[in-house]
């Protein structure tokens, strides 16, 4: 299945996903295929999509255009593409990767169904008891991975541990941070500090060999004195979405502000350009998507709000997946792990523990 | 006790708490002292405070200083006041507040070690199991509370429901929402979405007879769609923190870029007014502090960074709750829950449940 894979560069988007679909998806689709020069196989309602791609003009050789007849709403249950919607635009884009048409699948659809779907398609690494969706933030001096942002609401201490060992490994690969700091996310630096789990967590990322380094605060997310920061889903959920909404309200805000205090077209024209440097640095749309982390294959969940820059950055970022090899490098420390484990507890215990 | 309190108006403000203190501290309260005419004990090292206090010209009447030889680090235990450091300014401070010399306590200091002593010198308020630091949050359209956003990392759904009823006074007496929307801190609206927890405390918080609007996400917070946000304080915390940290980092993201693309004084110049107001909006020391409730009088915690400005508002929050008296009608309204609930449950229940 790896070699049938590398065969193909293509990444499966799903066109059907996002509130902007399928416009802004062809659109961001089409710049990804044209500019940046990644084969797409682009999955929806066929003549929705072809009616998109005839209003940018050109056909272009590497977008291939997949029918799928249904849609899954952003309200519908995760579970709705194994089940009522096995002819959805998600469903068949992740089973694209699954049979080896496709090496990721990128999609700004419903998560919970993305997530679902690319399990089901492309399985679990072995090792990996829950694949985690990793969240790329801004900070001061680059990039802060976080993880999980809501692929788990309750999680056990060795869970957060793969989170870690997969975290660093996309820091390192993907990112390029020769040794990434790991932290884990609780409310004051000391040891003791946090709950009965996050006490727990810290004693185990202390015996893993990552750089570990110790409890962080939610300050230090955006501080650049942490490269990968692991939490359960449920804190990574609600802070990834506190602050892509506080990001968006303090730039409306300056925008405002700017409005009221400059009242001509000069003054508006002047500060322009660091309005959109701003954008440039905070806006979810330009790292462009999450990807889900300890799947076998690429797949990448992009905001509900993606624009067409968006979708084309969430295809980027699948290609550099895909490029830097890191889910076969995830698969070859996980299964490494295992071994240690093996040579130092028995299988007997590992068994007990995963349950 | 009640009627003692009531004849005095000071405020016990911690002179030694905070990055600036003293000097932040002495100038904020000797503005409030003077331009808000508040009255203020100022507790800390006496000959320190003086210094400052001379710097600032003329003596104010309504400033007394009150000598505390120590002082407890921002690093040292939450428990430090009751211990080790029994003559530092915070536990003097709180025992101010105790004996009915002030109505309320103001520091910038060890958060922990403020809420320690606050609890142990003013009591708990009978009914409120846990009490619980509420932080006051920018919205687009007025002021969201959140609380628990540190005082319990471990909490069970009636120390949740216990947290709404505050919540909800506060921003009905304070803040002047005159029938406050209340919402759950979680990772999707349904009512099945969430952890065991969260789903537990929905159903408790369906039969309070607060406005109940189910449960929120993260980017609820700035949205002006709801009024008070209750969670956990581990979850509340990290949320706290990351919003100050990005709210900051954006606020100096957008001087870089006009520095970098306006060149010349006079740009720079005309935009100054527009990032003033943006920090007005979203700076911490606007609003000042977080409101300890469920203490026996008020308890303002500021942040650590606090300026002049920021203690100046601390006080002048404390000032308003104290007017209000929020912290009688907690009282009232733990009553009348309490009388409810042993008229359905019978006091057997609630002991249990308490455990």
């Amino acid at each position: 299945v790896a070699t049938k894979r590398r065969t193909s560069l293509a990444i499966a988007v799903d066109a059907m996903g996002g509130d902007h679909a399928p416009r802004a998806v062809v659109e961001g689709a089409f710049a990804a295929a044209t500019q940046d020069e990644i084969p797409v196989l682009l999955v929806g309602q066929e003549e929705l999509v072809r009616q998109e791609l005839a209003r940018l003009g050109d056909p272009c050789r590497r977008i291939e255009v997949v029918h799928a007849e249904e849609v899954v709403g952003m309200d519908e249950p995760a579970t709705a593409p194994l089940r009522r919607k096995r002819r959805s635009s998600i469903r068949i884009a992740c089973d694209l990767v699954g049979k080896g048409r496709a090496q990721a699948v990128v999609s700004a659809g419903n998560t919970g169904a993305v997530m679902t779907a690319a399990m089901k398609a492309m399985g679990t690494i072995p090792g990996v008891d829950r694949p985690a969706l990793a969240a790329i933030l801004p900070s001061r001096s680059g990039r802060t991975v976080l993880l999980d942002v809501g692929a788990n609401v309750s999680t056990k201490p060795h869970h957060l541990r793969q989170f870690a060992v997969m975290g660093h490994l996309y820091a390192q690969q993907v990112l390029g941070t020769p040794r990434p700091r790991v932290g884990l996310l609780s409310v004051g630096e000391e040891e003791g500090k946090g709950t009965d789990l996050t006490r727990e967590v810290f004693r185990v990322l202390k015996e893993t060999g990552l750089n570990f380094v110790g409890n962080v605060e939610g300050r230090d997310l955006f501080a650049g004195t942490v490269d990968v920061v692991v939490c359960d889903g449920f804190v990574g959920n609600v802070v990834l979405k506190a602050s892509e909404a506080l990001a968006q309200m303090v730039r409306e805000m300056i925008e405002e502000e700017i409005r009221s205090s400059l009242r001509t077209r000069v003054g508006a024209a002047l500060v322009m350009p660091a309005l959109r440097g701003l954008k440039r640095r905070t806006d979810p749309n330009q790292f462009g998507a999450a990807p889900l982390l300890g799947v076998q294959g690429g797949c990448f969940v992009g905001h509900g709000r993606s624009s067409a820059t968006g979708v084309r950055n969430a295809i980027k970022r699948a290609a550099e997946f895909c490029a830097h090899e890191v889910h076969e490098k995830i698969r070859e420390q996980m299964a490494l792990i295992h071994q240690q484990e093996v040579a130092v507890l028995g299988a007997g215990a590992l068994e007990a523990e995963a349950n």
